[in-house]
């Protein structure tokens, strides 16, 4: 990766004012357009060997574009309420809408990445360079245009500036304890870097090795580059990264939900003792000390009116108020469109100590959206992975993630859709929406299975529920709930 | 306050299920027509004696009416981000949108008032209650419908439920330090309490104290207040709490800004030296150790075309990338737009360490929104003192609030305008809006003279830089910005 980086590439004052006089406004132009027609945002993620410039490369763009859209963002140590949450929460966080580009410096590149690079733990590294390139993938099929930068310095190089930072007491400050261990171990670390950059250098969104030994070669590379990239985006219609496959449901027409029962048998009494008995138990466990260090993220799917509100008002009747939020999804808002569809789920992704209740949730893109055409084949395609990724990212920052599917069939839907029609305060439950979904019922029934099928995994399986008997759905699901957190609790024990 | 609570108020099992059975059908439909209507948020605070049942009050409200648009929140010590911001930041940070509900345990009234409580200190007092009184004011004129509780318990029934609590040893955790000291100092916390709850006892948010004793007269008390309120206002088209006086600009015509000086010389050469000066004082000032313990707030407002984009550029190319954001005030984003329209400003109080710079600010209330008539009289008009005390308690939490009006007179507005329709760069700068604007240049300028007039304050004074002469504004920005900057870190050393 780094052999055209140490050719000395230079360029003299009289060509680089050219240059970037020229540059300067095609970049302010290609940034207005951006903003105007505001359907991709822009992320310049700059990296690469210590003094080897981001700093100074960042004010640059920042001179010859419009600094008011573009937002730069230096990450730290995780703060407290980082630290909770899964690593990728915070770069979430700082993700530019559409229209708008931000500059990371390091970015996800930092903390796990360089932990395993320190470490030289060749295995860590590998798993760091697979979440990184899912990520980059995600973000890249969203439209996010990324533009990774490496700043590279050859060795002797490097010395000279540290050694030059070091000799003037205005400038010594500038050079960190990890500067120099760079230096120190410069051949080692380029050797683990290599297959770090080769690993993520992906055809979507490549690294692109700039010499940083020349402040002008280095700005006109990385401005031209910036430049043609935009230009390139403008003059095509956004495609997504891929094809999707064809996606058939069995040939013999046999569906993995008609095979669940539906249909459990528990009186009102028995219902009552229960219901008494299990939200106890989830109080208590709620109480425990080890439940603030974990969080809650309990998911509720199913068909219309299979009984999602009243199991959700079981669990948080059992809870203390200060301890949940429920998140009841709706279509998303103005500040939502502009961001990657998992976006709207990251900003409520509960802290430690909480239960946090998505009535409906990410899977509206493989159900309705994949079933209504709202999402096409591709994007509800890659969500699969996706939403995989994102729940064990929760689930490795010690949030369990429990999800519920409850089924009832259609007949026992028809009565439910009449009855909330016929009692006043039940009539605002039922809409128009309702009667058109119960025409696709097939469709759902397709789509729920294939998603079970393949975002059911062993941190976070689908819990099936045959919910024709309310008060046996409401019953199970306190008791799936309560074991899911009993077992997180044991094992932080 | 507390003379009507405690009388052993009761209501009996039967009548309570009657009661109940029709207030919870009414909430449920009143929630409904709350969140389909939108034009409201509701937050509902519950404080009170220690044991009187906020959790439980919570509880109760989630289950009767649609938990999935009530948020609850409790706030503990800040966290390190919380630490850093006004103590208000919190909870701005967790208003509900329009159509929803939040309810806070003790809110506000925690913190700085529960010290100042503890302390016995009047002055300290008095001030809380006005700060509580100032924000509660806003929150109403911007139409929140806030319901404050105080759960009432006599000294007695209190005694008794926390010696039933310690009694047992399952429910002895929850009697906490704070509570015994409670209830050890009752008579006395009660007294000081008194003037405290009469003092935020406002006509539009009056204090609703309910006896606790009786947890079937507390919650049908708290729920049929709730409900009355909510009815109370979908009755009536929401008037804000005030009439506006009229305000005329002074007889004689003359106005402020008349009077400041708009030219004055500089040639490129010496502004060019001077201007390298000071953006080198502006960089040595952000490296300074001190300055990670403070924040800046830069604001621009000014005649269009006066030059703010040019100064801000100025400003940003002395300063590292990471330690400054822009924030472009354009039109409010939806989720702006369902909440008091000071809430999209405190999303962007800077953290420590760094420089925030607004292209326009919280000012658009009292300019544009004036002049145009998008914002009543009532709203502009309160509006001056909210803006107050906003950049107050910027600058209590150590983040230093710069103000800039750049004036510039009308002839050389047009020469600039023309300037920018004939350069193929510049010309995306100039809308049909600006030549409107242009226009009512004499409204303009009366309500900036308005605005420096009732805004200038000790700690967030205006300054006024007359900017026919571009090089002569830019360096005097950088100066005073420089000057406040420094006259902040004298303070802390």
């Amino acid at each position: 990766m780094f052999e055209s980086a140490k050719l000395g590439h230079k360029i003299d004052k009289d060509d680089y004012r050219e240059r970037e006089a020229k540059l300067r406004e095609a970049l302010l132009a290609a940034q207005f357009k951006l903003k105007q027609q505001g359907d991709f945002p822009v992320v310049i993620l700059l990296s690469g060997v210590p003094t080897g410039g981001r700093g100074e490369m960042a004010s640059q763009l920042n001179e010859w574009m419009d600094p008011r859209h573009i937002e730069s963002h230096a990450f730290g140590l995780p703060n407290d309420e980082e630290a909770e949450k899964p690593p990728l929460w915070r770069y979430w966080r700082a993700l530019p809408p559409k229209g708008k580009t931000a500059i990371f410096f390091d970015g996800w590149y930092l903390g796990p990445m360089w932990d395993a690079l320190r470490s030289g733990d060749k295995v860590a590294l590998q798993r760091e360079i697979e979440r990184i390139t899912r990520f980059e993938r995600m973000l890249a099929s969203e439209g996010v245009l990324l533009m990774k930068f490496w700043l590279h310095l050859p060795k002797a190089d490097l010395k000279k500036r540290i050694k030059k930072l070091e000799s003037d007491p205005l400038t010594e400050w500038r050079v960190g304890e990890s500067d120099r261990w760079f230096l120190k171990n410069y051949d080692e670390i380029i050797a683990n870097l290599q297959p770090m950059l080769q690993g993520t250098n992906l055809a979507f969104a490549p690294w692109r090795v700039v010499e940083a030994g020349d402040a002008n070669y280095r700005s006109i590379s990385v401005g031209q580059q910036l430049l043609e990239a935009l230009n390139a985006r403008f003059d095509k219609q956004f495609q997504p990264y891929g094809e999707a496959a064809p996606l058939l449901p069995s040939v013999d027409g046999v569906r993995l939900l008609d095979r669940l029962e539906l249909t459990h048998a528990l009186d009102k009494k028995d219902y009552e003792k229960r219901l008494a008995e299990v939200q106890g138990r989830l109080n208590q466990l709620t109480r425990k000390r080890g439940f603030k260090k974990m969080g809650v993220a309990a998911v509720f799917e199913g068909m219309d009116a299979a009984g999602k509100g009243g199991a959700i008002r079981r669990i948080t009747a059992a809870l203390d108020v200060r301890q949940y939020g429920i998140v009841p999804i709706a279509a998303p808002t103005e500040e939502e469109r502009a961001q990657p569809y998992l976006w709207r789920f990251w900003r409520h992704v509960p802290s430690h100590g909480q239960v946090r209740i998505f009535d409906r949730s990410w899977y509206g893109r493989v159900l309705v959206e994949r079933v209504e055409g709202f999402a096409s084949q591709f994007d509800w395609m890659r969500a699969y992975s996706e939403i995989n990724d994102f729940e064990a990212q929760l689930d490795a920052a010690n949030t369990v993630v429990v999800k519920f599917w409850l089924a009832i069939d259609p007949d026992e839907q028809l009565r439910r859709f009449k009855e909330r029609e016929a009692i006043e305060w039940k009539r605002f439950k039922i809409t128009d929406e309702d009667w058109r979904n119960r025409d696709k019922w097939d469709d759902y029934i397709i789509a729920a299975s294939d998603m079970i099928d393949r975002t059911s995994s062993a941190h976070a399986p689908w819990h099936l529920i045959g919910a024709n008997n309310k008060y046996h759905a409401r019953v199970t699901i306190l008791e799936k709930l309560c074991d899911a957190i009993e077992a997180r609790l044991k094992r932080k024990e």
